[in-house]
């Protein structure tokens, strides 16, 4: 198992910008194209337990566009071989003192890079 | 990439089955052996984050051991490929309202199926 192979961990750090960007614009496409579309997808967020991909992007239909702005105060990706990777970071809003905690779980699908399972909270 | 393989899902399964079995007993030993011994490994906790296995261990070796059962709601394991698979369970504990979560990314190490990333947290 080869951790952090310079190339894949170039990638998954591109791809994982490309969904922080998409987050923060709600920019639905990209968040949408970015989870894998099977019912196995997984997210736990902070308010909600979704299973499955439509889940998912029923949820982010629905969700108010305003206060997504974030800054991340902490990140960490690890790659393992070629296919597999996880996220993970720490970040703040403006208004709440409490740390936000996103960890995801990435695989190298036929189609790209997909996050398969997500947990987003705060902390205490 | 190959989902849920019966026999990588009957593995991850089985080890899953033994970390939530020596986590409701506090069997430190196991716990720690289930973790990935390395410092990229990273566990964000109800009310603390944890980077890196040497942390993650004195966290666990801190802990009281009182009050850690926990009935398993929901579950969901899945397994990318041979090496790779993540574990998500909803549970519930006496005298909490509250719906707990966990997230597990588990990788096959040359030592055995090893947790890489984890993250706990309570809905709401």
């Amino acid at each position: 198992m080869q951790i952090n192979l310079p190339d894949v961990l170039a990638e998954v750090e591109a791809v994982f910008d490309e969904y922080e960007h998409a987050l923060v614009s709600n920019d639905i496409d990209v968040l949408d194209r970015l989870f894998w579309n099977h019912e196995l997808t997984l997210r736990y967020g902070a308010g909600e337990n979704l299973y499955g991909f439509a889940a998912i992007q029923a949820f982010r239909q629905g969700r108010p566009a305003a206060n997504l702005e974030r800054t991340v105060t902490r990140r960490q990706v690890t790659t393992f071989g070629r296919d597999h990777a996880v996220t993970n970071i720490e970040f703040s809003r403006t208004g709440s003192t409490r740390t936000g905690r996103q960890s995801q779980t990435w695989v190298r699908m036929p189609e790209g890079w997909r996050v398969v399972s997500a947990h987003v909270s705060l902390l205490g």
